[in-house]
């Protein structure tokens, strides 16, 4: 039930009430709430006011509207000002706020993406403006759609080299689609910044890398219009606008006070009386498209509900309708606008033909995910690709070749092709980034923030384990699976052959959530049929009798030391199982629950440190299925690796043929029978 | 058996010919090996020439003498220039030079500290220059010793954050300690690097960050001298040469070509034809202590061994003894030389008081920590603090206040504050460096690489876990355990209470390796009494009878949810045991393996993932024992949280007291009782 009206007073008063609206709400749902941060909010609320009354250009009733400005709050510990920002725009109402950080509550001690409004999880600071350069990136060279990023930092987040590594990207790409706005409140947690008020200090360094730079009052509501406008309007680069701002602004008992971070203020009805108390503004802000609906008529910032009661007391203004000086459109550079993002979805991948490899030759699993990646983008026209400048190792260089305009170097960046990925799902897009395993870690913070974000990548690590051979522990991705699977909803998938790594790189266009494959570097002998189908969560039984003593599970390159572990026990008169548990997580827990019984004794072995990895994924599985569980011996990397050939470093890590044979034959000689034979489960066939 | 003698030409011709050895032995070693990256290493050749023979002050008979120089090749896969420059300074020989990358050799495919002149392992690119300055920070503010740190570094690594992060310390800091020559060959792996060969894009950049910019021909040898010159003599900021070089310089068919990085050359014979053949020259690098050693005669390279025979074919030219210009003498700022690092290290921790918590009493386990830091800082006055701005909520705070000589403010710059421990410890100094727990995956690739570097340094990580209640998933730390298990030696700590805690603390100070500590939030009740011993890799069995049906294991916040699950279960007339496996790596096997023998069913319960924590450590260790495995019930976080109290986390997480209770009561009435029962094993001793 909203009453507008014109404001009588002039635009700068009217927006200075949105301003102060949000302060009071930000203290409001923080004295609710008994916790968040209203002192790191209110520092930014006339930034954030002028924004969604004259800047920016969002349907809030339409979230996913492909022409929709993008709106991150890098600073995500300012949600209060997020939440707040939600009331004036009429997204949630004044209870859902008054539930801030409550159970069930969508409104989180940071965004995420449970509100609609939000693209991405923030709260790890320092990932918000990386993953913004990925939505203009997208919205530069993929949607070619005139929506503008507005990304707001605290200062304080400067000092993460990933603030550093998206400006040299956006500043490279010259995304004049991006406003970044820092509030340089000047405080961080534990006292001053680095740089306190030295907004010059930040602008040297983003001009530097290529930048826009504004320096300004981040409480002068004209310089704060002034400095949108002409952000926005510059051409050919990103934009900065480094606002000087008070922390706690408008409260003294906190404004710049040191000792008031992260905690309600303590007194909040006192604090809102001095803000002018609760007001009850409802801010239209512009829509997207068509354009002329984005002209709010001149003078108007129309006003929502009236006002409510609620648990503090408040203090109402009058609210009074005034005149506002007419909008200045931005200029937004002419682009031929694509299609939306959804309305490229492609035909489902099951149609798709991954290439084939011959069985029984040899080949590495990289070189099957380059060339079927590059065969996926001919039918698959949603699929981007990120590198980590190792194209020619990862071999996305095929993909490059084939699809250039869909193929993003992010030289050796790992945290910005991460970010990049996050944003360009964002926009509906699927992406694929690929680097070293080894490297993934660099950006673990990112990929962990992605399964807050809900977001849909698929990582690829090459060089998986000891077997990448020569170049050392540093090269070898040991830990990857650990960490991988330790990602809310994460798949984790280790091919051992060409074929199989090119039907999974196919599945994993149609995945939600973070998704790995892991590739190795040398060549390996191709086992199964070209085309054959691998399913996630599946596994595949390799050797298999019904007087099977002992049960090697392995996945990727040790696939093959346990087939030919095999071989050798077979000539001592063991008759050994094989599964190819080629997807680690999840697990094919059935499959590895029926030979456990039928076995009785299981062998794990896994080019991977002992922790984290298949054997764990193995042990994890049997035990959730409440029975007692068998003798399982675990196989892995236990001593750190040098320099040596791939196959001397399986044996010296005790994870070849020979290793596995032993340990197989040491289990079968020590331990009783399984309890129980019975034929192979669902869940699982016979490979060739 | 070295021969030497002055050379006859001029000082540019001799450092020519060291370079022209440097880059012969670059291409001979990995013709041996077959693999490398010598045309990586040959466009810096020069500049190595240059520093080893008038510039760096190292006594390579003596890598550990405080007054060393530091040189970290932070482009760690030119680690055949690396090897062939100690060839050239006599530390090693031809025969060691030529098993590169082989097995069991110290020669590794990138530089790690097997070789007793190697500070730290590099080969993830973007870590030797933050970790120089962490090695320069505790030359000018901890050691006080003249050495200098040279940083060799790669221009495409440049486009890492991690570089940013240690140009803004670095900068901020002043360090005129710190010269960073970068080798702008302007060829990635994949093809050229962003800027190619504008150094200005790069000068521009670090000028920005406050470093003092050399741009210069890195081919010119006089150009060269004459900038290692003027950086060391800058004083009051780092400084950086931004040498232009040629990937390959020196052998046309690979000189500034694409498709030659890390491959051997095509043909090694007329490469090194082509580089006028193989040389035995022996550098003779100043010494840096006492000053007067460091002038090197006028006029003199000496020489090392005549020239020997090797598989590669070579073309000898002749060496002559020739004049040298007089060395220029760095000019270093005079400083109070304190003790070298080694000679401050402290009496045996154990003989420390840690602060007492009354049995009882509620305290939380981030206040013990903070509170015990600041205590060992007392008798310990080798330990530093490392902060990521977040010292309020880790409460290094504390130490801050009573140490703040040896506290070190790093903002919100994680991959840093990881470097800069790094760094410090290779002085000899212990480190320990807090975050909130989730925060440290924003440094995993540095902790995987400190592993490497066979680093000691002590991680402690707040916050961790639903536990930490309201503020939501990305400020809670639920992988933390999973990533810090899967780093090779590492320890992994999980107290639950604050007595515990601040034993741990004191233990951390003499751990070797990566070691973590996990602290939680909120308060919770002091179980142990006051200087109770713990040791790593034990456990505490809190409730124990010789009739106990099952075992609830917990670590953390959950030990006291186990307890009181273990009190309704005994008020349904189930006797269950209770341990807190407060050491999660390494884990108190023996204790398990007893309690899994009496008990027969294991109840684990973790705020974690379910992936690579508690659970999994304890089913390895059952596993490891080779014998069939009880019935094992994993309690752990399956959904994504979001805000709620920490209680209520605990609730919806299915981790607190009655879903512990209920799993344990449904694990005793569908399962078979234990099969022996004994008294419980060695390793584990009664709780208070």
């Amino acid at each position: 039930m909203s009453t507008s009206f014109l404001l009588e007073q002039d635009v700068t008063r009217a927006l200075h009430e949105v301003a102060q609206q949000l302060r009071v709400d930000c203290v409001r749902c923080s004295a609710v709430a008994s916790s968040g941060h209203p002192t790191s909010s209110m520092s930014a609320a006339d930034l954030v006011a002028v924004l969604i009354a004259r800047h920016l250009r969002y349907d809030f009733a339409e979230p996913k509207a492909p022409g929709n400005d993008h709106l991150i709050f890098s600073k995500g510990h300012a949600s209060p000002l997020y939440y707040a920002m939600l009331r004036a725009v009429g997204a949630i109402g004044e209870d859902e706020l008054f539930r801030y950080r409550t159970l069930r509550s969508r409104l989180e001690g940071h965004p995420t993406p449970r509100l609609p409004w939000v693209d991405v999880a923030t709260g790890s600071l320092g990932q918000g403006l990386p993953i913004g350069v990925g939505i203009a990136i997208a919205g530069q060279n993929l949607d070619r759609l005139p929506y503008r990023v507005w990304v707001l930092c605290g200062d304080g987040e400067l000092a993460e080299g990933s603030i550093w590594e998206a400006a040299e990207q956006a500043g490279c790409s010259h995304l004049d689609n991006l406003t970044v706005i820092v509030d340089v409140n000047g405080l961080g947690q534990r006292g001053p910044t680095r740089h306190r008020w030295d907004t010059a200090a930040y602008a040297a360094r983003f001009r530097a890398f290529g930048w826009h730079t504004l320096e300004i009052d981040g409480h002068d509501i004209e310089e704060i219009d002034r400095a949108f406008s002409v952000a926005a309007a510059h051409p050919g680069a990103p934009s900065v606008i480094l606002a000087r701002t008070r922390k706690g602004r408008g409260v003294a008992a906190v404004e710049d006070r040191e000792g008031a971070h992260g905690k309600p203020l303590p007194d909040a009805a006192a604090a809102i009386s001095e803000l002018g108390g609760v007001r009850d503004i409802r801010v239209a802000v512009a829509h997207p498209d068509p354009l002329p609906s984005r002209v709010v008529p001149p003078g108007q910032i129309p006003l929502a509900r009236p006002m409510s009661a609620h648990a503090v007391p408040l203090h109402a203004v009058p609210l009074h309708a005034v005149p506002l000086h007419p909008m200045t459109l931005h200029a937004v550079p002419a682009r031929i606008p694509a299609q939306p993002a959804q309305d490229r979805r492609a035909r489902p991948v099951t149609r798709w033909r991954p290439p084939a490899f011959a069985s029984g030759s040899m080949a590495s699993t990289r070189d099957a995910f380059g060339q079927a990646l590059a065969l996926l983008g001919d039918v698959r026209p949603d699929v981007v690709v990120l590198d980590g400048e190792v194209s020619d190792s990862t071999r996305t260089g095929l993909f490059a070749q084939a699809h250039p305009e869909r193929y993003f170097e992010c030289y050796i960046a790992e945290q910005q092709m991460i970010a990049t990925a996050v944003g360009m799902q964002v926009r509906g897009w699927v992406p694929f980034a690929a680097t070293f395993a080894a490297f993934l870690s660099r950006a673990y913070d990112f990929i962990r923030m992605a399964a807050i974000s809900r977001a849909s990548i698929r990582l690829v690590g090459s060089h998986a384990g000891v077997w990448t051979g020569e170049d050392g522990p540093s090269q070898m991705g040991l830990e990857d699976i650990a960490a991988l699977r330790a990602v809310y909803g994460s798949t984790v998938l280790c091919p051992c052959d060409a074929n199989q790594t090119a039907w999974l790189t196919g599945v994993l266009a149609d995945l939600p959530g973070v998704s790995y494959l892991r590739t190795f570097r040398g060549e390996a002998p191709v086992i199964y049929r070209p085309g054959e189908r691998f399913d996630v969560g599946g596994s595949r039984v390799l050797r298999w009798s019904p007087d099977d003593q002992v049960t090697i599970v392995a996945a990727g390159i040790t696939v093959h030391e346990a087939l030919a572990a095999a071989d050798l026990l077979a000539d001592d008169g063991i008759s050994a199982r094989v599964i190819d548990a080629y997807s680690v997580k999840p697990v094919d827990a059935a499959t590895l629950r029926t030979t456990a019984r039928e076995t009785g004794r299981i062998v794990t072995v896994e080019d991977h440190w002992p922790e984290g990895g298949l054997g764990d994924a193995v042990l994890a599985a049997l035990a959730a299925g409440g029975a007692p569980m068998p003798a399982v011996r675990k196989l892995a990397v236990r001593t750190m690796p040098g320099s040596a050939t791939p196959d001397e470093q399986l044996q010296l890590m005790g994870i070849d043929m020979a290793s596995i044979a032993t340990a197989a034959a040491e289990l079968v000689g020590t331990e009783a029978g399984p309890s129980a034979r019975t034929a192979v489960g669902s869940g699982a066939s016979i490979g060739s």
